[in-house]
């Protein structure tokens, strides 16, 4: 037998973070790819991840009033192409579908039949969609706003693929609202993303800088885009949300249009915001260890594992009564906890439990049962956190203990963050800082800077782009850096 | 002005019941059709019915140990192809995805481009990309059974649609499980029939019969369909959920292979097992009467809405507070309640409530401030149960009063559908009765009838299908009827 290695995840962080990242996905067996190019399968412990965030976003969103639809997941050619930008943004990654059944070939084999009359593309986004029933459901000012969102798939044909951060297809949700004035639909967007930059930080441990994308980085067909960046342990940055008012763009080429409180006719102002599964790819380059994944408590599938720990001789069924009983109290909390009950040895169900990332690992033997306490372990820290208490200590500590590793991952990976980022004033000092590799983070600087007519090759030669105007400056630094 | 038609919804059911369906959707504000053929937008209200019924499934199907997922919603033909007699039962019904990309045509219109080597067809169910990922994930007896669910989209491309009841694209949740043995897989697909069935009658309150599907109606694949069927007010049946036992079929197609206990590799047996947003459309026709919907209160998006009934003279203050103060009690106690602030006369709030079918709509005014009480109706029953009792009265009884609802509700179907089964003995007694325009129900008759060379000839004659052998007269009857 070799030597232990030191490391559940190989390679580790700072000798080969994109390799890390799929290895601690597969350590944690959250995801993986599919025979379908570019499209992944999210297995059960990542998509239990992802429920979490729903029910949570969901009840946030519902608080504003918005209101959960679903609108067809096939668009019409004719309504991508109504708002000129939009498609030009779109066109170049759409699945078509051009027929609506299957025949046998002259070979045996399935070929397409049924060519449709006008293909339709898999949506990438739902603006135009949503839009056009809009413009039927909208007649009056009292009708708005108008507040809608949907969960669901969409497709995006991507070249170069990462499980969660890049994949073909992906699960988000895109709210789609629309307002009288302007300044309605400003104001919204605003507090999505403020809602976004709530989500990440106070569930997700994720810290964001919030602010306004670039003109080259707008969505397609908005007027403003507004993001939530965040830095991952690499120095890149992630676009983890964004948030567009799309003015009248779309109300015009869609004809939303409403009778004003002045019986004239306008135009409505739309908004539109959304997040997706490229959240969890954020959250593991974010928190990750060369263990494996750490989950932020709040959306852990699993908050707690039980590890039961039965040596010779002593009695399984006193044990497993016991560990039973704590489940129990704990699910009574609205603590999640999860049983490792596997016919397996126990050190590999504490490295599971590690490169899962479960925030609380506890164990219990029969030292444990006999003096009715129980061992526990944060994954943060690890064995440095080992805790023997009373079962009723940890009932009541468990909630606090969870929200005390929420902040710290959440003041750890600030720190970081503000750690690497640098201000600078010139573009010769970007290019010098980017050209040394060993280099990581983004750099601020003064916004006037991408007036200068090598700024944009400047960029483009350190593969950098601006991530935001962030709101922190007013709007008077850009951020740049390199980005996933 | 005109007279006051007599019902809410124009037909009536006995004039037109497919138009009234369509009609009572409207009124309802539940779906509509869309632009896209036969693809229907499931709008705010038909949206929330369906996240209702979702949870409350999905909390039953997790009591099963059964783990949510999500697999890619493109399946490559070489995949659909695999399972013979499952290709045959979907080819005629596929959307193909054929190009990634749009580009601008000679015209200047855009075309399809960037062709796909191999085509996909987006899932009209996925046991084939599942059974594919599980022929991976399953090594030994040690990884079964294997639960996994997910909730998505499917498409199966309909040419004459109806919404709710049949579109080319509907949501729905589709459970695939993997056992050892041919035994447990079998027990799986009738527990979770039973599942739906409970489902069903006890959140929906929409009675079924479970059975067996005969050969014919059998699932593309499968070795034994299992059903939950339904009869409609207009006497047709819907099939509102099947399970399938799949036997070795697709894990011998898709290699779904396990080293036994006795160390020998063994092929899994297979079940999946799916219901839909048909349901809803279910008890539309199970349910509402010729004012619209009546919604089952235990999955009514509002189960009580309120609408203030405002006399000239009155303090508004004094009555919106009465008001916020009643909805905080009743949310408190678990109830779903709307409160109707809309600027609009009160007799359309009245009508809007009914013909939403909200089980029980709240009046109150200044007499009802004065004197702490409130007025309800129950949907249902309509005026004749109209009350007037106190606030606290009111809270302590509203749960009773949703339950007998919801039974009474139950009732009145099962005696419906009770009446509406007649037993025959022969082919011509079959004939004869369905060739009266008047008769309407299922007819119940003798398994062997099955085998008479006519009997074919006879049920197409008529529009008929067998709708399932019942488990109630174990399997020795089959159940006649025409089919939405």
């Amino acid at each position: 037998m070799g030597k232990k290695p030191r490391n559940a995840i190989t390679p580790i962080r700072t000798d080969d973070f994109p390799e890390w990242y799929q290895q601690v996905i597969k350590a944690a067996d959250m995801a993986e790819t599919s025979p379908v190019r570019g499209c992944m399968i999210i297995k059960p412990y990542g998509f239990a991840l992802w429920e979490n965030m729903q029910r949570i976003f969901d009840d946030r969103i519902k608080e504003e009033g918005v209101q959960n639809t679903y609108f067809p997941l096939l668009i019409p050619l004719s309504f991508i192409s109504r708002e000129a930008e939009h498609v030009d943004g779109f066109a170049k990654e759409c699945a078509v579908v051009t027929h609506h059944r299957l025949e046998s070939g002259e070979d045996g084999n399935l070929v397409p039949a049924g060519k449709l009359e006008e293909p339709y593309v898999i949506r990438p986004t739902s603006e135009t969609i949503i839009g056009d029933a809009m413009s039927r459901w909208i007649q009056s000012h009292r009708d708005l706003p108008m507040k809608l969102n949907q969960w669901c798939n969409v497709m995006r044909w991507e070249m170069r693929t990462r499980l969660f951060l890049r994949t073909s297809e992906f699960l988000w949700q895109e709210g789609h609202n629309a307002f009288e004035t302007a300044k309605e639909a400003q104001e919204d967007s605003l507090k999505m993303l403020e809602a976004y930059r709530e989500f990440s930080e106070d569930y997700l441990a994720m810290p964001v800088i919030t602010g306004e994308k670039t003109a080259d980085e707008r969505f397609p067909g908005a007027v403003a885009t507004y993001t939530i960046e965040a830095m991952m342990q690499d120095g890149k940055a992630l676009q983890a949300g964004t948030s567009h008012d799309l003015g009248q763009n779309f109300s015009k080429s869609l004809s939303i249009k409403f009778q004003g409180r002045d019986g004239e006719e306008e135009f409505a102002h739309t908004t539109s915001w959304g997040i997706s599964t490229r959240l969890i790819g954020g959250m593991i380059m974010v928190h990750g260890d060369d263990d494996g994944m750490i989950m932020p408590p709040r959306v852990a599938p699993h908050q707690v594992v039980i590890i039961p720990i039965l040596r010779e001789g002593q009695d399984e069924a006193v044990l497993s009564k016991y560990i039973e009983g704590l489940r129990a109290k704990l699910k009574n909390i609205g603590v999640r906890v999860h049983i490792d009950n596997r016919e397996e040895r126990t050190p590999n169900k504490m490295w599971d439990a590690i490169k899962k990332g479960v925030p609380l690992r506890v164990e219990i033997g029969g030292r444990e049962v006999e003096e009715e306490t129980l061992t526990y372990v944060r994954r943060d820290i690890g064995k440095d956190s080992k805790t023997t208490c009373s079962v009723d200590d940890f009932l009541s500590s468990v909630s606090g203990v969870l929200d005390s590793m929420h902040d710290d991952m959440l003041a750890r990976a600030k720190s970081f963050r503000d750690d690497n980022i640098k201000d600078v004033d010139s573009l010769s000092e970007i290019a010098d800082y980017f050209s040394n590799n060993a280099n990581i983070g983004f750099l601020r600087v003064d916004t006037s800077i991408m007036d200068l007519p090598n700024f944009d090759d400047t960029l483009k030669s350190h593969s950098l782009t601006t991530r935001c105007m962030p709101f922190a400056d007013d709007g008077d630094k850009v951020l740049i850096g390199k980005a996933y």
